[in-house]
């Protein structure tokens, strides 16, 4: 018997790396912060100090968006509709186009586990602000009470919802991390299940790759100041029991030759979601999906925080990509 | 008075990081291979040391070659022609289509200083082979004889030549490193003294900013396998004493307002080139250039050697972007 050899490994020693210089000011002040300090992750089956711990953290946000509550956009129409028994918020930006019918649905991020009620909504606000589109942010079913595929379940309706109010031309759906893995496991089970394809989909520093099989969980881990650790307990509690790599889990292991809507990919070279980003696109390429990638210097995960000129470029992109594959009337 | 604060750092601890499991089994052979060692460079003034250390790698480069002669592609016919006194290698694959004019004009890689000869002309007929196409590929000056701005002459001079012989949209300019360093330049230069652009730009991993100001200069140092260093006496000993953030030495510090034809960026997650890579795609981009970017999973500088899956893929991807923009007849 011959015992397989080990994986190769590369000994990388321990660097110092500055704040780039070209960045904006603001990018640079964003990363100058350092490294974001989580306490560690409850024991898997510690439901009650999970939930604790959640609720810990959304008092937080809560507490930091109320502060920051002379900075948010003004002016938009939030409704709020029941998709399954789940509240939707509807954000109108002011200034819309009477006839403008384009509805991008955008479910929020957060590590699956965060980010619903009033972040959801604010969410919503924050994405319509940025694009000038009308906004669907559902409040989609999240851990420990509710793992996988309740977000799915819940997000899959609300495209159904959709589908009856517009023709499939007028919807984008897209997100942030968790957000962007819901986003596009939808769109696989919309398209498993027969419904025809949104005009495209727009997947930012996404999290396709609950495994984490991508190279940046390594080569990033320290040098991307928001994701910071390797401890992938909120996948776990989110996949709960479920193979990690099926496809509406990690969608980076879909079978895009079935169909799925164009797509614009973004990430940043500190992100630790950089290869799960990098080798989506490859995928989509490589089953003839018109796919682009864009990627910011030194943005690690979640780009700049969403203030800086950096995330305003990044933003026009998307614009952009959405007029051509989604046009205004 | 009061002292500038320090530029704000990252303390980044040792890691071992993996070999990828999804990549081809060539390109985690590849990998495998760990850090490629290099000698020290001879000091900047010692022009002598600069010579036997070039002639020692060319000899081991041509020894290399030599070894793999029955791998290389078969068929091609190679024309020597003249131009400025400098020798292009004219190389034509076997079956181009007679009418198929276009030619790719393909300014070899080797950080300036190495290349020339019997590896130029190597160079030329492995881009032919990947490409389909026609390639000139200049047997331009380099240092320590003959420092910038050789190179970037002797590359417009060929370009001008070329423009003899065919129209603009005839002509694509790209390159691998160094070479794609070139190539933008000589597009700049081409551009700044009023001649035609070319139809479309390949830049590969390129070498386009010589000042090593981007953050994958330090964020994949030890992560690359191929630049292993931080020593860029290279590019002092090219640069000649010249601004190092001048244009047509980092052409990524160009206005590309001015112009630059349609471009194709590619570099990988573990190549310290992945920032001039990307920076220069947002540069072009935000000056309203169309300009597309590919990232290979896990790759060092230079891709996986040219011989794995991931490479062909991205060959097909220039192919694509070439026909496209320089459709064939």
């Amino acid at each position: 018997m011959t015992a397989h050899p080990a994986q190769p490994t590369l000994e990388v020693p321990a660097r110092v790396i500055p704040v780039p210089a070209s960045l904006s000011p603001e990018a640079q002040a964003y990363l100058a912060r350092g490294p974001l300090r989580v306490p560690p992750n409850p024991a898997l089956d510690d439901i009650e100090d999970w939930r604790m711990r959640i609720a810990a953290i959304d008092q937080l946000m809560l507490a930091r968006l109320a502060q920051s509550v002379q900075a948010r956009p003004e002016g938009f129409q939030v409704d709020e509709i029941s998709v399954g028994g789940r509240t939707v918020y509807v954000v109108t930006p002011p200034g819309l186009a009477p006839g403008d019918t384009r509805v991008y649905l955008d479910p929020h991020g957060g590590a699956f586990i965060i980010g619903g009620g009033e972040l959801c909504r604010d969410t919503g606000i924050r994405t319509a602000a940025k694009l000038g589109m009308r906004v669907w942010s559902p409040d989609y079913r999240m851990p420990p009470d509710h793992p996988y595929p309740a977000a799915v379940d819940d997000c899959l309706a609300v495209y159904q919802a959709l589908l009856r109010e517009r023709r499939p031309h007028e919807l984008v759906v897209g997100g942030v991390s968790a957000g962007g893995n819901l986003a596009a496991a939808l769109i696989l089970r919309a398209r498993d299940e027969g419904l025809p394809m949104p005009a495209a989909a727009i997947l930012l520093t996404p999290a396709l790759d609950l495994s984490h099989s991508g190279d940046t969980f390594h080569t990033n881990l320290g040098v991307d100041t928001v994701l910071t650790g390797s401890d992938r307990s909120e996948m776990l509690l989110y996949a709960g029991g479920h193979d990690l790599r099926a496809p509406y889990l990690s969608p980076l292991f879909g079978d895009f030759r079935a169909g799925f809507p164009p797509a614009l990919l973004a990430s940043g070279t500190r992100d630790m979601l950089l290869s799960s980003t990098v080798r989506m696109h490859r995928a989509l390429r490589a089953a003839g999906v018109p796919a682009e990638l864009h990627v910011l210097e030194a943005a690690p995960h979640g780009f700049f925080g969403g203030n800086t000129p950096e995330d305003r470029e990044l933003d026009n992109e998307v614009r952009r990509f959405i007029d051509v594959h989604c046009p205004p009337p």
